[in-house]
């Protein structure tokens, strides 16, 4: 296999961008990608979109958007893994890379969720779940996240407000990106006071519903540096699933396939958790954040929550998590989401993430997840 | 990158199943070519499915599946291209193994088509047009096909019995594959009396909606030797894109992704046209075959009608194309077509296709299309 690594990244404001869409916000991000590596051509595109057909009404999606961007007839392939359709996308185009089928390859995520109404973008979110065995049933995501909050409260104490503590950590990061959907800072009352949506989650643990894209240009490594670019290579890669159905799970607590795919990436890069300087995570929800820092064993099982209210992952702290503000408050466009990790992870080991640099980082991952982590995708990324 | 193997097919008749769930008959197929292969683990699980989120209002349906299949945490991705996605998934899942990520890789397509009214069908899959600039204006699949056999008809006098006897060879095939749809032989007179859906094509020049799933698994050609299966290798993959709406192209009658892709595989494979013993072509609509024949270089441009007249395609005839019995009459649950079309020219490279057996085929070719020709795959398969 050969090594890997991303010489252009791509992002545009997200938010709700009623005046533009779906095509539009991917073509504006892959041009920006495709100008940061400096190429105009691409052997192949991948994009990582979780429910076009019902958000927008189109398929076909990957010869939507290769048409569009004017690179008809490159290969196109969408991907697909609910919320982790982003890291999905990173993993496919890695492997084409890593394989000697492609040299260069678009990899881009994008999701426009704001086409359709509150109501029916939370139906449409639910199709991650187990349609016939939950959603038919009533439940809905941030029901099956209070679900999680309530299991992790009551067996290892985490309180209410190390949960708010999540939220604001991440707004206090995305209030240093431009690109966030809520670039603002919040406090713990603000929180707490904040409109119940499934107890005990309240409206500002929950991440928001976005429109966005985002885009990454991947190349053999030896290609990198042919062209002088800054290195950073993809050093691990990991996928797994666990079963869709929360009612399944031994214990809802723990994010099994965040585990496994962890432990797969980890091996790969022959890295360990104390190895990582920064990590983007899936805070699709404030207790999503905490049960994944367990997962990827940064800390131990139960133990999250102190870790947030300590610090471990502020800014500042040991390992800062969610540098970009997270899905919390960067949003949350579901297809797009883990190719905006990666984006974070590489602007960190470029030291270009301005404000919110993390000093000297050298080994950075990404951890997104589908559903209520019926299948998570791990990333490492080094300096080259 | 190294050498791929097909170790094992499954598949169950297809049709309207309506007691029968996606993952029910995801699940079918999958430990049918689990059993094939004789193995009972897989490294990764690689799902074609064109619109099971509004289809069934299920997202997420890698991880779903991999599952039900009792094979979590195993990573596992959904690929889309529309009626491509089979196809598109069998391309995935060779580049997984070519690169060393995985050993054993179960390729699945699957669509459940009939779980909504035959309106609803339509309006999906016109998810797989360009919605904002074909369909909002009120054309359907039928509609555009039509437009194509209308402007063929015109530019090279291809006549309405030339379409009809695509139909009738393909019904004769699909007569003698017991999993068809559809097993009935057809006539001529038939077709052309058939109901009008729109001109000039009638009801029997179209391939009917079906619930259905296959399944493959793929490893290591080497892996394959040590094991002592019957070796079919993969020797080319292409994947190509075009303008996704008709009214962009050039010339509506000539299907340049085919062509590109075809190229591709070719070139891959180090064949020319003339050296494929046995095709499995993309005929959802009887115009479809024609134009794809050409695109295949199997026939000059325009002449794909005529060849079809003079028996070129028939069972018996110089390159056999579609004896399974196609789109037409196997049927065509969208994102399994492409992984059906690998298990026919797989059984016939084995000499176990039965009476529709072509004799001593060694050389095979699937060509998978999606939308009017917005996206194909095609691969090519050899004994090994």
């Amino acid at each position: 296999m050969r090594e890997v690594a991303v010489i252009g990244v791509g992002m545009t404001k997200w938010g709700e961008l009623w005046e533009k869409s779906l095509r539009d916000i991917f073509v504006e991000t892959a041009l920006l990608a495709l100008d940061d590596a400096g190429v105009d051509k691409i052997d192949s595109l991948v994009v990582g979109c979780m429910s076009s057909g019902i958000f927008v009404g189109q398929e076909h999606l990957a010869s939507l958007l290769a048409d569009y961007l004017g690179q008809a007839p490159v290969p196109a392939a969408r991907v697909e893994s609910a919320c982790s359709s982003g890291g999905l996308a990173l993993r496919t185009g890695f492997i084409e890379v890593a394989s000697g089928m492609a040299d260069i390859v678009l990899v881009s995520g994008v999701e426009k969720m704001t086409d359709v109404s509150g109501q029916e973008a939370t139906y449409v979110l639910g199709t991650a779940a187990d349609q016939e065995y939950e959603c038919y049933h009533g439940i809905t995501f941030p029901g099956l996240y209070a679900l999680i909050a309530r299991a992790h409260m009551e067996k290892y104490g985490t309180t209410r407000e190390q949960l708010a503590l999540v939220a604001v950590k991440n707004h206090y990061n995305g209030s240093m990106n431009p690109l966030a959907q809520y670039p603002y800072k919040i406090t713990v009352d603000a929180v707490l006071n904040s409109v119940l949506v499934a107890d005990p989650l309240r409206i500002l643990d929950c991440s928001p519903i976005t429109d966005g894209a985002a885009a990454l240009i991947l190349c053999p490594l030896e290609l990198a540096k042919k062209m002088k670019k800054p290195l950073v290579k993809i050093s691990g890669s990991g996928q797994a699933t666990d079963t869709i159905a929360l009612s399944s799970r031994k214990d809802i607590t723990w994010i099994e396939s965040t585990f496994q795919a962890a432990k797969k990436a980890y091996a790969m890069a022959g890295k360990k958790p104390e190895d990582i300087d920064v990590i983007e995570a899936h805070d699709c929800f404030t207790i999503a954040e905490i049960c994944v820092m367990e997962a990827l064993g940064l800390v131990e099982k139960g133990k999250g929550g102190k870790a947030v209210e300590e610090g471990l992952t502020s800014l500042k702290g040991k390992i800062p998590v969610n540098t970009s503000g997270g899905l919390k408050a960067k949003g949350h466009p579901v297809g797009a989401t883990g190719v905006a990790q990666a984006i974070e992870i590489v602007k960190q080991l470029r030291e270009d993430a301005g404000p919110r640099q993390v000093k000297g980082a050298r080994v950075g991952l990404t951890q997104n997840m589908g559903g209520s982590g019926g299948s998570s995708v791990v990333h490492i990324f080094e300096r080259g």
